[in-house]
């Protein structure tokens, strides 16, 4: 009883509006929800209350509410933001949209689906491939995380170098306005041009501009079959090589990922399978399609790598090996975990090109700066992920991070990159993005901002730095 | 000398800026462009002045004049447009850019190229062709029709249907915006999450938020070989399951577009190839991809064309047939127009299962209105393209176009699908938007355009109808 009356209004509105069994307002889980995966806890900005909405309404209602009062509010689904983009920064209400998590439609004749936000990758990936339909975008979480933060964070993965990232799939959004008006931004046509493309104005906006309550999705036909190999190198220019070969060969893997020598180690010694640990990288490299097509594709990408160098090739044979590689490569992350207490995940990306350079240069720096850095990514798309393990307690470390930190952006940009790739901006990297884009160009962004958002009540403090 | 004297104020800082080369002020030049591929002249609707700028910098200064005057100005490219997008609704300033055609770099490590707006669409496929890429966007007039346009309106063409339109192909734009400030969307990255989506913001936009002048293009390797085929049915109902059924069998042909019997008719008699014309429809067929693959994927679409009673397959044994089809698919704008002084192109799109409801349905409307129409479209992407053949002198054709065209859009709105898929909204269909998209979408695109466009100087009266 006593607890009741303690209930700020907040709390009780929300719990009126979506059912009280639906509303965390305890101390401790309001602590659990003021972190994502980014290693960072900041209890000062702990929400006031965490809301599972269960429909469109209830998220409109909930707006209405928000705006009228000013309240910020921050839209969660599995939280596994590497950039802090699911953090309260400013309080107020979390709308974690777990609950909200229904396949609504697959129909195979339009090649589309309709999802709530709350669906897991993976579950949305093997349900349409019931169908033999194919969703590429792949984020290697895929098995946690939701397709909510999926688009707001606009996620790749391996597969994105050939299909595209999650932008290329989304073709209409329900989004709940700051007011909380609902719109829906695009059809179920995959090809439409009536109007503006406000769909992609939300596909990666963090939801800064409105909170998403439904997708369509466009999908496409299965590939038939596929074939995995691992091609290992003795330097990051013969590897480099090898890519523009293969592509010069007009073939387009479906993945083609780097992975150096500390992530090879760490993955080995975490999930032993036999990765050759003296190598200086190794390249994973996928192709899909028909059948009748990957045996000379694969041969001639094997004598691409031998012709540059590579000093052995492992060839999955059956569906078992594939499985190995595969589940090793998305082990890069979990075994890097166990280096250290914190790992933090970086997403700098580049034209690929420079990627010799890019990758040299982070080696350098983490090296300078004495941190325990496992490198891998995206080679075809020039997007690098440094996985740095660190004690985040140590203020030494804590401090060389950063400065770290700072010069791989500028490393990036310098190189004709960028911050972000597939992680998103979140409150990790804002400080930066005045360095990657130029002032006009933000100056628009922030004015769309203000004209969805004119209580800077969606995620504030998020992909742009306070005023 | 006169003449000198009485141009006007705007002529003359326009030849300041650009070359009095570069400016036509004219009566004759300006009807002519006051005129696009719409069908549409009104003289009272004629710009003041053309200019053909030359650079970025003298774009920025005519919008500075422009701005500051709060002078009209409308972006042209080859004036191709068939929904008037190009057309000057209120006089000022249009800009010819079809003197900005320069292609500026091809860069094969980074599959990326970069190009003004007057490059012909068909000389960028050429030109990147020669380094084994592809620009798999083709409108069918590519061979005039410019990039600056194809961007404006996101055109798409028979290869949208495997490969997309030009929304994914472009990464960065350079923009000018409406007070003069050039922007640039994007970066060289063509995996990018820094910052919300600008560019697909421009894309499409018509010229109504920004002029664009230079953009990124992203390439993929090109398709080794192809194979095409046309495949003839006695229903629309067969010719609709074949479609599903290919893409049931993990197919994705890299075309697979609609030809009707009138259509058929219509060609053959203008360009005799052997086209059978006592068909209900035919399907062009291309498939694309790996030598290796090609056998197997053919073999079998022509299984499935059979199993669903097609009476009759083209296929093409050589490159010269192949070239054949393609000229003859082609050319059904072109010989629609020799059967009456005005060919008007609609361009409705609808979920793929709603397909053969919307022909028929258009069959219908045309028929009860008494109008020569040659109906085709990529039926893979549920885009149909109306052909109207008419005398628009005529008021009693030209008033049944304009009924059966309001009936077109609802039958299309009414079957979930849309009014344009490719060609955009421009003059010509802006009173229809209201139906197609829902009023509070509409009012954020209004707000997004006073945003970009206080003075609504860029292209007005395009896309939405007058407050």
């Amino acid at each position: 009883m006593l607890k009741t009356i303690l209930k700020s209004k907040l709390v009780k509105t929300m719990e009126n509006i979506a059912g009280a069994e639906n509303v965390l307002s305890g101390r401790d889980d309001l602590i659990v929800y003021s972190t994502d995966s980014t290693n960072i806890i900041n209890p000062k900005e702990m929400a006031q209350a965490v809301v599972f909405p269960h429909s469109v309404k209830q998220v409109s209602e909930i707006m209405q509410y928000a705006y009228k009062k000013s309240i910020p509010v921050t839209a969660r689904s599995a939280g596994t933001s590497v950039c802090g983009a699911c953090l309260p920064k400013k309080g107020g209400i979390i709308l974690d949209f777990s609950k909200m998590n229904k396949i609504i439609e697959i129909n195979k004749d339009n090649l589309l689906c309709k999802a709530q936000p709350g669906v897991i990758i993976e579950d949305l990936k093997k349900a349409v491939e019931e169908y033999d339909l194919f969703y590429p975008p792949d984020p290697s979480n895929l098995k946690v995380s939701m397709l909510g933060g999926s688009i707001g964070l606009c996620s790749g993965g391996p597969h994105t170098f050939k299909y595209g990232s999650t932008k290329d799939f989304i073709i209409d959004l329900e989004v709940v306005l700051s007011d909380g008006t609902i719109i829906n931004t695009g059809s179920d046509c995959s090809k439409n041009v009536t109007g503006y493309n406000l769909t992609q104005l939300f596909v990666g906006s963090e939801g800064t501009l409105g909170i998403i309550t439904q997708a369509t999705i466009r999908l496409i036909p299965k590939p038939e079959a596929k074939r995995v190999m691992l091609a290992y190198f003795d330097t990051l220019e013969d590897t480099s090589k090898t890519v523009n070969d293969i592509i010069s060969n007009l073939i387009t893997p479906s993945v083609i990922d780097l992975i150096d020598k500390n992530t090879i180690n760490t993955i080995e010694s975490f999930y032993p399978t036999g990765l050759l640990t003296d190598k200086t990288a190794a390249l994973l490299i996928e192709i899909d399609g028909f059948k009748s097509e990957l045996n000379e594709q694969y041969e001639k990408i094997i004598e691409i790598c031998k012709n540059n160098n590579s000093s052995y090739i492992q060839t999955a044979q059956t569906k078992e090996d594939e499985e190995k590689i595969w589940i090793s490569r998305r082990s890069s992350f979990g075994a890097t975990a166990k280096l250290a207490p914190n790992v933090v995940t970086e997403d700098v990306v580049v034209p690929r090109n420079n990627i010799v350079t890019l990758v040299k240069g982070i080696r350098e720096i983490c090296d300078r700066y004495e941190l325990k850095t496992c490198i891998m990514g995206h080679i075809g798309d020039g997007n690098i992920h440094p996985n740095i393990a660190l004690d985040l307690r140590n203020p030494v470390e804590k401090n060389n991070f950063l400065k770290a930190k700072k010069e791989l952006f500028e490393l990036a940009i310098s190189l004709g990159g960028t911050l972000s790739g597939e992680h998103g901006i979140g409150s990790e990297k804002s400080e930066f993005i005045n360095q990657a884009l130029n002032s006009n160009s933000i100056k628009i962004m922030k004015q769309i901002k203000k004209l969805l958002d004119p209580k800077n009540i969606l995620n504030p403090n998020k992909i742009f730095t306070e005023e």
